[in-house]
């Protein structure tokens, strides 16, 4: 008998719990004995882990968050806690992980392995798109599915009235929630900091909208940029129009798993089990150009996060 | 012929647009024929009325804000501009008129009557349930379940770690959607203007709380109290629990009118259409004690607005 | 130490689980003890009855269905399985019930308090909103919003096309949701139990009206009158329009809990309690006339069912 | 002046929409004078064609069906009637058209290429996912979630009790639909055309699951398969559970555009406006391993449609 452990980590997404579903029932099915750490690397410290119930996973695939929580580990930087964990995983049986996370715990997972020698398997998890290597990481269609409720409820009022609505979304050094949600609400305005801006073109080209008709503006400004106040504000002096902000918030992250991100979680959980029963160790799951792959975790850490040129493209227009 | 012009003024709510197109119709059925007067009381100045027709109404029930549009309008103020107004109701053959909206919006139409004497009817809509006389007005419903959605979204991630959610609901003066919102969300804290807080008190029971197992705080306070940000860092120090506020802005305002809001909206244009017709003027539709009735607008101007009692004395254990 | 029983029976509705977490959180506050029986009358004769912990009833809020789940038990018909009930109840001092369901589970905890004297308070459930006595069912406005839902969507393609959309709710003997959505959805046809239907009347309104420009029909039907394809056919035939049929289904039983049904729960939860508190027993909860109130059982079983006389006068002119 | 014609035809899909407004937004920033055909190839044929003005596809981004509504017509195949639709077009000065739509559209264009030589793109949108040569058509995304949305709603009910539920999915010739859904709502069953099912092997695999302890059945079938309501009763009888069925029907086809399909749209139209200016005719735009691209229209013709083996493979242990 072989125990494969499954935790999430870092931040959380919605697709980490239909991920954490699948990849109990696959490695059951592979005959290895799944276990599930609960709390993240802390709870692996703690000793927070169990075998796997029928009713642990049961009823948790349309859940946003994850059942499993996560947690920030100070602790796990220092050897000793890690030996704990080690120990705590040594009295399951458990030779194999599985972490749902981003690329901090990733490295963590990596460290470990160069302690203690668990063969781990990532899979990247985070809203914001931006682990080097996948074009995909779990969460970020319900993600985007969450904003656009929210900009076409926000839609129904700024057509009401003449009036901006700017829309600051997450993303504190990638833009790609952002840049997406602004193509497809058809927004006038996107900032992020991919994109260099220019507002005495941006001024031009509204004022002229304005006056050819256009009723009302939708502005979609990522976090990292901290310009959604100013933004505000110069286009009630600029463009001569009452203007609104609205910060989505942490509205973003939950919600019920679309159906990509629970395909996706179910295709990168099965590649995890896999990897890991074919001996390999230090992966993490990526979705490249339509397929599914690994790559190792030194390429995701010495690789810039590329951004997708299509999209940045189709963009540009929006932030001048 | 008899002209009925039907308005929307003031703030957006959900329903506005079900009130305009049941005002129509059934203006229609009873021989009136009816106008529409777009941007509010600008508009009425500057004669954006024309005759219903078909496709004005047509698709229009299920769609949040109004497609008729609404403004604020200092030049109503003046007797010239409101001089120009009636002469374009004039021209139309206009009699009646229905305004859906707030109380200002109300007072504007009395004023109004007072000058031309042109009947009208008022129908109340805004989402802080906060006109004297009615306890309904059109777009709390909608409101109060865009905001549970909001929270439904945000307990996913609370769930996913110890966590304190700090949500800022709209409500200027007025707490309801607030209070609403913190007792069908099962909120842990709920701050608004009409119920006096204990921080000492709530830090006792919520330490206690956290003791006890609980695992995440959801705190709801009204935008009108300007304490959101002192609490989140309240809970930060005094509860040792890292703490999130979340604005919801905007996106209350919107959404798909809920079937509540739909069917009151009928129920007050009926109302409203059979008020005119019956000779009534200067008359307020209320909804009291689950039956629909109507008041003059001195009563409402003169009435302060009268807390719910019930969901009073229900939140007061959240606010100490 | 007395204990307080809480169960959920009959068919489930949107709103049980919140009254669930209402009736353990107040019962606990006034000094009970509260206990939960799980899948109805039948965990009640075998014994799945435990005192509620926290995490029984925590995050049960927002969910639809029943947590406690439920049946129908033939069994308890005998009184030899009502004995076995009553044994369970009294292993662990419960002498109190709070049924959540319909009228066929308060005639069955009705029998059991006339064969061992257990005092009971009913809250009514059931998302037809045909139980005597009361305005209000829980699950009603839940499932309102779900058959909103349905229809809007539906709605987008009947628009796309020149099309009739027949579309089936639920209501075996009450047409209430059908009516009530056919108003809320602006609907040309509605067909219930309740209104005396005629075709002729209606093909000619109808012909009438496409002449004039209508694009599409929506057409509600009530499944008590079996007429849902025969209304089809009809349309095929008389209006020479393509015409399609959809049973909308359990899709709307389900769906997480309205503010309103949330807000409702409440309120019956704590007047149960109370009113087991106060000596009260075989009382059915009620919503009349927008205040809490209840009932003796047997004034609901002589009661008839009382038609909404608004919605049903709204209605009338679209069944013929 | 170079006119360039959009149209939708066929069955209505969500993506629609968007596409007609980035094609009309692309061709005008192209330096193409952007038409609309309504009413699909009936209004070709009957002059249903004007240049696009900024309020035509103003605020249909998020809406579902199509605004400029679709028909399938049977006149279109006789020449006479293409004729007339072609000096429809001259009148205009279109000499380039974009159809979204599904394959019989496709080739009614080709067939007028044929005829005289005007210029066609085609954008794939059907929810059936059927279209040889694309790994995508517009509006599956959205179909998918609105099925999600309606099984998780029936969940609901089926966790509540001890019952099956078979869901029958729209797809006459495919079971793409069908399967996605099953394995992202983690049913248990799925019979789609594709995969051989074993009646018998899979009720001793669910047999010996329920004695383990599952609660509900879901059951997911494919409409071509005509199997939905022996699977009922078959569930009934050898399973000795309650089933019960239920056809999503048209509920299916609508709803806001998912962000996937909003950006598909997106691209789609901004290949389809390039390959016309490129000098192109009669190319279908495909999305393929990850990237858009394009092929001929004889190419989908004489191609069958290749079943995602991934999916497929994934499915198999459910039909047994």
């Amino acid at each position: 008998m072989e125990g494969i452990a499954i935790m999430t980590s870092g931040g959380d997404a919605a697709g980490m719990n239909p991920a954490v579903k699948s990849a109990v029932d696959y490695a059951r099915k592979k005959g290895l004995t799944p276990f599930l750490i609960r709390n993240g690397l802390r709870g692996m410290i703690d000793g927070d882990i169990a075998q796997a119930k029928r009713e642990d996973v049961s009823g948790i695939l349309h859940r946003g968050g994850t059942v499993l929580r996560s947690s920030r580990s100070k602790r796990f930087f220092e050897y000793e806690h890690r030996k704990t964990a080690y120990e705590n995983l040594q009295k399951h049986g458990i030779n194999k992980l599985i972490v749902i996370g981003g690329d901090g715990s990733f490295a963590a997972l990596n460290q470990f392995y160069a302690d203690f020698g668990v063969p781990f398997a990532g899979i990247p998890a985070t809203i914001d798109n931006d682990i080097p290597g996948t074009d995909y990481c779990l969460g970020v269609d319900t993600a985007l599915n969450m904003i656009r409720d929210s900009i076409d409820s926000i839609r129904d009022t700024a057509t009401s009235f003449s009036r901006a609505f700017v829309i600051e979304t997450m993303g504190r050094h990638c833009g790609y929630l952002a840049m997406v949600s602004a193509l497809s609400s058809g927004a006038e305005i996107c900032i992020v900091p991919e994109l260099e801006y220019d507002l005495d073109a941006m001024g031009e080209r509204l004022r002229k909208d304005v006056k050819d008709g256009r009723g009302y503006i939708l502005a979609i400004v990522a976090e990292g940029t901290n310009m959604a106040e100013y933004l505000t504000r110069w286009i009630k002096v600029n463009l001569n129009m009452d203007a609104r902000l609205t910060v989505l918030g942490h509205v973003q992250r939950g919600g019920s798993p679309t159906v990509r991100d629970r395909i996706m979680a179910y295709k990168f959980a099965v590649s995890a089990v896999d990897s890991l029963i074919a001996g390999n160790t230090n992966k993490i799951m990526i979705y490249k150009d339509g397929t599914m792959g690994s790559v190792d975790i030194e390429t995701v850490n010495s690789t810039k996060v590329e951004l997708n040129k299509d999209i940045l493209q189709l963009c540009e227009h929006l932030s001048k």
